[in-house]
């Protein structure tokens, strides 16, 4: 086997240009933005406007304040009164996986998928994607940028009256665009019961009108926002990691030949196919298979209230040692939206969490180091996680017999093997400021990785291809994944 | 788009021919096969010959007159003793599909995988696969061909000790052979609570000891024995369906090439790749995706006691009508077993059923007619189904309004059209005398089919494909593309 060998061009690919093809010089004003897209400060500009243009102010408040939501008598679930949204219920978990063999937790029941979708054009052979300023209460910062559309089931098939979100027509019913990826995947498994939202990319004529609040983003400005702290919102994120359009081998040799180093260019490279992959994809597919049929992990939704070592406060539902995160109760006051103000419960983490993908190039190839992870909220029990994925609980504070494998090699990485590092917000429509380190680490060729049976050598390309498939690769590792396939 | 032309050529190909390479004269011994194969009448003989080398004797018992087996005080539900093997309870479901909104109905539970294996092996360029001559109480005749090993979790990871299943081991642990399918797929969504068998084939070396009840057959003879009534056993059959490494584009032009007619040229050529089919496989998958997310099928096990309209008599808990499968009770009395007899319920439909796959050319590629079908117990609600499929009520006695579309399409199609018809049972470890016919039917080019949106034009490449992901295509489907895969 013999590396490509890399052309170093001093262009950048045409999927990888930060500015957008055409007139970059726009003015930072939605009402200009007709049906054309910004440069990458004019974009920044308009986003920190449209931000400021809608005030919203989030607050924490006792059970008691909010609206329509309660403490259900018995059970202690947490309910709204229409029995719509969601409910956070408990959850009595069951497994004979190494660890703990049984235990308790609350967990949000929203059994119907949103739908989470990205509208994307082409303007001279370049791709550019309909994304959105939006406000949710959980973000950091509030307004971060999301797909074109993210919904609710009951608000897609409008079964509830009101209005629909806007563009939804292009995802749904015989009129729609052409569709480039529809596929469910799942939510934090630690977090949701068998949760599962669709995944969407729809193909839209160039010359769409643009709303307030939107604008066109090419992947490589998206590529230079996701470097940014809790800018990229998590549905956006996931979203993009489904692309697998942009893998051809032609867009991926641009890539290569203009990537900055070796290491970059084989990453980049790597997308092109799996021919070269340490494990065949039946061979990873096989190994995710048997762990399933090997292992058991029995889930049952309890009350609430029967829920061992939690309590219940005016304001929280919190473990008694704080360890795990809680649930509390916010009220939002917006603008923007129709209903001026609201009341909704959270899940509020109480550290920030970890998830980072070792990268090392075995045989020239770059492989990523992949976990086979059980959670018990997911579809299908495990799925492929981040080599290092502590989002529970403080990973600061873990004894050492419970730190997971390559943690140490992630919190002691040299900052010239960090290839990428930034903290993202996850879902701020459920969650109050979860936050996680995204990091991915590069381990030079000659270090000789110790491989535990729960880990495998998977290239990104093969993993473009599995997350193709419905609720294979975890919410964590879609993001680590979106980050790879747009920053190289 | 041009249909490619098309050679005959009186050869077969390499992987159709009938014969096994090397000698195919042998005498029809378990003691004599070694490690080698045989011609198809030999192993006709060979069959019958094990058949009779093991006398068996299945009858029908009252319930009081089980061993281990009884009907649970209270919940009236089926269960062993040791609450191992399976359960029979109710299941009460409610959706939003049209037809009934809400009913109950008993149900199979057995929360865990079971595994389904075949091994191959090359000989000479040919692949061989080991099947055995193998008993299960509900199968017409009682003895028919299984795949290597077909066994349950509870056997393949001896967390109850006993005897292991023969070859097992060559599926399991670090010694095994190279993977070639590894997929769990779903069993009768009608009668099973979420089941799921983990389907694999593994290549072995070519000199692997055969033991007694077991042979060698090609693909070609499995082809053949697929013909007959009641001889490929289900689980045989969903596992042959997995295989898509026989699709390469040389063995697939050597069947173009051979194929006796245009009709069966180009259904064996549409093997060779989706390029041109009607849908991309993006958009079939979109198709399921959109049904899962914008429907409802909720699921919930019930005490069997409680399932109106359901009676329990001294042998039998059945439907007030009879319209639907009773549940039974057999005494099994058996020389090859490690049990001499044991007594176990079956599940006992009162009609044959029918599962028919429609097939057309579109712009000269032959695309199959899938219909996606929800059925309560499936995993994920939809999977594509055959184009027609009445396999719980008697098709022949359906009011007209509830008859499916295209069924009298199928049962008056003229003979020349009918590709492929034969009696086929259905897994006879849990069901008694569940049989099936399966029917290959061909539409003329000229005919205008009104295609409802439950249905939609996939190729026979499209259906491999999509069989390699987990529960996408439902099992009368799976039988149906075996037959497609392998007869053409």
């Amino acid at each position: 086997m013999t590396t490509a060998p890399v052309r170093r061009l001093p262009q950048r690919s045409r999927l990888q240009r930060a500015e957008p093809p055409g007139d970059g010089r726009f003015a930072a004003s939605a009402r200009c933005l007709g049906n054309r897209s910004m440069s990458t400060p004019a974009f920044l500009e308009w986003f920190a406007e449209r931000t400021g243009a809608h005030r919203f102010e989030v607050e924490r408040i006792p059970f008691g304040e909010m609206d329509h939501w309660r403490l259900e008598h018995g059970t202690g679930n947490l309910r709204h009164d229409s029995g719509r949204f969601f409910s956070v219920e408990g959850l009595r978990v069951r497994t004979d996986l190494p660890g703990t063999p049984t235990w308790a937790q609350p967990i949000i029941h929203q059994p119907e998928h949103g739908l989470l979708g990205l509208l994307v054009r082409e303007v001279d052979g370049h791709f550019q994607f309909l994304v959105q300023a939006k406000m949710e209460p959980g973000n950091a910062g509030l307004t971060q940028l999301s797909p074109t559309v993210q919904v609710t089931r009951s608000n897609y098939t409008g079964v509830h009256g009101g209005a629909r979100a806007p563009y939804l027509e292009h995802f749904m019913g015989p009129g729609r665009g052409r569709v480039l990826v529809d596929v469910l995947q799942s939510e934090q498994g630690d977090s949701f019961h068998r949760k599962r939202n669709r995944n969407m990319v729809v193909e839209v004529r160039p010359d769409l009108p643009v709303l307030e609040d939107f604008c066109w983003l090419t992947l490589g400005q998206i590529a230079e926002l996701l470097r940014r702290d809790n800018l990229v919102n998590m549905d956006t994120r996931t979203v993009l990691s489904c692309i697998s359009f942009r893998t051809s081998a032609e867009d991926r040799r641009w890539a290569v030949s203009t990537a900055v180093d070796r290491f970059a260019a084989a990453l980049a490279d790597s997308f092109l196919g799996d021919d070269r992959a340490l494990h065949t994809t039946p061979e990873i597919l096989s190994w995710l298979t048997e762990l399933r049929s090997l292992h058991e992990m029995h889930t049952e939704l309890i009350p609430l209230a029967e829920v061992p070592r939690w309590r219940v406060t005016e304001d929280a539902v919190e473990h008694v040692d704080r360890e795990y995160p809680s649930v509390v109760a916010v009220r939002v006051r917006a603008a923007s939206r129709e209903v001026a103000q609201w009341t909704q419960p959270l899940i509020h983490p109480h550290h920030e969490g970890l998830a980072a993908f070792l990268v090392q190039r075995v045989e020239g190839v770059p492989h990523v180091l992949m976990q086979a992870k059980a959670q018990p909220g997911l579809f299908d029990m495990f799925e492929l996680a981040p080599t290092v994925q502590c989002v529970g609980r403080d990973y600061r504070r873990l004894a050492l017999t419970e730190q997971p494998p390559f943690l140490d090699a992630v919190l002691t990485a040299p900052a010239s093997r960090i290839r990428y590092s930034a903290v993202l917000s996850e879902e701020g429509g459920r969650f109050l400021r979860r936050e996680n380190r995204y990091m991915v680490i590069e381990v030079p060729d000659d270090v000789e990785l110790e491989i535990p049976p729960t880990h495998r050598f998977v290239t990104p390309g093969q993993l473009t291809r599995l997350v193709r498939q419905t609720a294979q690769v975890n919410v964590e590792a879609r993001t680590l994944l979106a980050c790879l396939q747009q920053l190289w």
